[in-house]
């Protein structure tokens, strides 16, 4: 049974539910970012992914980059998998700014995570679900 | 015409071209670390492939994670696009382990880029290269 990594449930509040993935919003109004959680058990890199949920994910993270790239209109997009730490497979995707307080870094470890207002982080979620539509 | 951007023919060697990717290998021998370069023009997010391009991504993305496993024996695969200073898609792949200088940190920035002896990275260039295999 798919149980989302404790961490992940701690720093995130769920915005969708893919055919593969569980889509979260990070606590961490510095940038939007959006983390991609293949509901599979027992998976850390990528590759550990079937070919066929390997294509899925990669429809999926299109799918969440170009939503937030009609959303947020950022300067690049970041997109990876790391999970150093979390090691439940978990694909990041981050709208990134010339201007935002970390640019040009990568966003780990940059800046200590500031989460949003309640009601700001409510109104995010949903205005992210309803503009995620399949490709 | 496909042209490398300058940074990346810098600071890398090349290693295999797949179908759709150029495989580079990072003159950094603090860790294995890869770079894909989808050769096609005018990309910047992972989002900006075709659909074709974007499955064979995927598949070549995977296929070189799972050369590096075989080669390293890695605690973790890094896979990530950023491009926030160097404007070219192109995709890290990179071979972590628990007693590499900058884990859990990701990579980028953690430490100043140390090349390889040319004999040394000569081989293993060389070495990655016949282990690529389709999968």
């Amino acid at each position: 049974m798919f149980l989302l990594h404790p961490t992940l449930e701690r720093d995130t509040v769920e915005i969708a539910r893919l055919k593969l993935c569980r889509v979260l919003l990070m606590r961490d109004c510095t940038y939007p970012w959006l983390i991609l959680v293949p509901e599979r058990e027992n998976l850390r890199d990528l590759d550990d992914l079937s070919p066929d949920d390997r294509a899925l994910a990669m429809v999926e993270i299109t799918q969440v980059s170009k939503t937030m790239k009609e959303l947020f209109h950022p300067d690049k997009m970041n997109v990876a998998a790391l999970g150093n730490v979390v090691e439940q497979l978990h694909i990041h995707v981050i709208a990134r700014f010339k201007e935002d307080l970390a640019w040009p870094k990568p966003v780990w470890g940059a800046l200590p995570p500031k989460d949003y207002e309640n009601a700001e982080r409510n109104a995010l979620a949903t205005r992210i679900a309803l503009a995620l539509k399949p490709l």
